[in-house]
């Protein structure tokens, strides 16, 4: 009898994007000449730049010729892409990272997912609350997790960042082995000083433990003296892997090509304690299970390295930073508390009521859509997240709506 | 401390295509005015059909415009393309599968090795031999298996298909839950009968098991009494999800887009004996874990369902089939038991000698490279693979060296 992975069985269906949905939607019918905004997902809206679309074509125009045709590409990456990511997004930045510690892949969200593979399924596992799901949810299907107890998943150490701590965990009291962080972080939006990502930093090397660090968001840091990536700060390479992806940086959400960086010291344990390869491991899980990125989405990426293309990509980021800047300008006049928005695309609003209301007054009162804070975990009670990913128009047009709505 | 997965060091190397690689660079070196010929790897070597050129480039243009610009796409693709998958690929063959069922992904590699997700991790797996590797590896590394012991691994029920079963496997004798079977075959290229197949299903019906059918090679198949899907056969639906691809078909191996069906019919159980639904289980697990496809390479892959798109797919297909054919032929006629090549861009060749030794006179007497079957499992013990992936040219050429050196 085929048996299924009854660890699926512990995952709470996925109710929240499903829940926003069927309200907006409701509020629509009932209100059909009030057109809604929206600034809860978090999905870029503005075209991809110039340098991209050319170089996206012209890879296109080679696979339309016997004589170009590309067909099955290395699956970690091509090295005209691994080597730029390698020597700009790192070495530029006194990060040493070399061109064969970085694997392309077609998206942050499936490394992130995927990354938990390569690791016993008897760790312990230390995670933010709140949250980006995937992290959490992997690690239920993998059966890292007992039950769901009082909204929490037992065996996982949840890392709480609230007002009191600035949205800055503290370090774990009790030895974690896996350790997932996120910054600039989604949903609250705060940033990490190196002090305070060192701290971490020694703590997995006292430990013995091993930092996931997610930096899909770093190209909104705009604060010189905050890290970009994990490997700024020393001794990092033998106990972080980190993610990153085109996504926000340069509106590839749809076009799909983003990147993971597994030093060659990075290790692990076997229950020997002998010490394991990570880049080995992951290297034979890619190799295994997948297949490379799209060649033409490989140089469409590519194209982000260019001059022109530094140049689009950050023109597209000052945009969604001017959008958040307004949003945080406006809630905080409002007399809201406000985290992000400065260094992130997002801005976590602390409202001091139930998440569903205060996103039910927004959507009723003022037709805009956010993210009741809930939705990331226990601690994103009392909040909503906005995102900054629409025209500035909208932006605009929605923080009027939402003064008038809550002076009131 | 934190611990790596152990499955992975039950792993062997993956020797096979860097140990031919080392042949072949050896012998290049020792022979610089010797151009060898490579119909080994099974990668498509022609460009992409004219009409997914065009609706390439044209939604690369929609992405270059705010107003036409596309974000994340569903997990599970557009329903532009899942419903002329639909209509085209099953329907229009009397395989009752509807849109929702098919989910749409970045490569049959990556669906074939992450399927076994959804299943628990001590159900029996039966799998050929020979065998693509990854549906064994994939296995492995999640601790379906134990060790490996004379080139096999303990817990893994092998399918032998040899001389004797023309490359057929018998049903097994023993209760199986998860049954991994691939027609056309890769690497012997061998077809199975309608009859054939109903035996299978009715063996998983009857036992409470699952098929996992790759159909990754069906565009192949010029003979319309053998199936093309497995859904064409009576009673599929509740107990196989099948695996297709546009890489051979269309030419996609570098372009990325594949798809694999699940019924909402098809279920496996639960430790209660509660039967569960595999849609909703690879639902959760597809958009948990995956975003969904490049949106100009959906659009690529819609364009191979248009009047022209078929017909430029079948020209690609019929040109590798031609191909295939005179390698057939040829070895044929030097004396050589050959399968596939039919229906099937693979020919298995029997040598009745060592695989490598076979693999080595055709590199160093014709400066042609082919795999050696034994790569493939105990079973390719004594045959090569040739690939048809080349040009004529190239295939003629490679056959004409083949025969001056083998009828020495």
């Amino acid at each position: 009898m085929v048996r299924i992975n009854e660890n699926y069985l512990k995952l709470q269906a996925s109710y929240l994007f499903s829940d926003i949905a069927k309200r907006v939607s409701a509020y629509q019918e009932a209100n059909p000449d009030k057109p809604i905004i929206k600034l809860g997902i978090g999905d870029v809206t503005r075209a991809l730049p110039k340098v991209c679309i050319q170089a996206f074509h012209q890879a296109v125009d080679e696979m339309a010729d016997d004589s170009t045709f590309r067909g099955y590409g290395p699956e970690q990456g091509y090295p005209f892409l691994r080597e730029k990511i390698a020597a700009q997004d790192f070495q530029a930045r006194g990060a040493d990272i070399k061109a064969d510690e970085v694997f392309v892949s077609d998206g942050a969200k499936c490394d992130t997912a995927n990354i938990q593979e390569i690791f016993a399924t008897d760790i312990k596992v230390a995670m933010p609350d709140p949250v980006y799901p995937v992290y959490l949810d992997t690690n239920v299907m993998a059966g890292r997790t007992g039950d769901l107890e009082n909204g929490r998943f037992k065996n996982i150490l949840y890392l709480e960042s609230t007002r009191a701590n600035r949205f800055i965990p503290e370090l774990p009291q009790e030895p974690v082995d896996l350790i997932y962080l996120c910054f600039p972080n989604n949903p609250t939006g705060a940033t990490i000083s190196k002090t305070l990502l060192k701290n971490w930093v020694d703590f997995a090397r006292q430990n013995r433990a091993l930092i996931l660090y997610d930096a899909a968001y770093e190209a909104f840091v705009r604060d010189e003296s905050l890290p970009r990536s994990i490997y700024e700060v020393d001794g990092a390479r033998e106990v972080a892997i980190e993610f990153r992806s085109f996504s926000k940086t340069a509106g590839f959400t749809g076009t799909r090509c983003a990147y993971t960086v597994v030093p060659k010291d990075c290790g692990a344990y076997d229950s020997n304690g002998g010490r394991q390869s990570l880049h080995a491991l992951w290297l034979r899980r890619q190799t295994t299970k997948f297949n490379g990125v799209s060649y033409p989405v490989q140089k469409a990426a590519e194209a982000v390295y260019s001059k022109e293309g530094k140049a689009q990509a950050e023109t597209l980021v000052d945009g969604y930073l001017k959008n958040a800047a307004l949003i945080r300008k406006e809630m905080t006049l409002l007399g809201y508390e406000c985290t992000g928005g400065d260094h992130s695309p997002y801005i976590w609003v602390y409202g001091n009521v139930d998440s569903w209301k205060f996103f039910d007054q927004l959507l009723t009162q003022a037709g805009v859509v956010c993210t009741p804070g809930e939705g990331f975990g226990r601690c994103g009670q009392g909040f909503i997240r906005f995102s900054a990913f629409n025209s500035f128009e909208n932006v605009q047009q929605a923080m009027q709506r939402v003064r008038r709505a809550l002076s009131k």
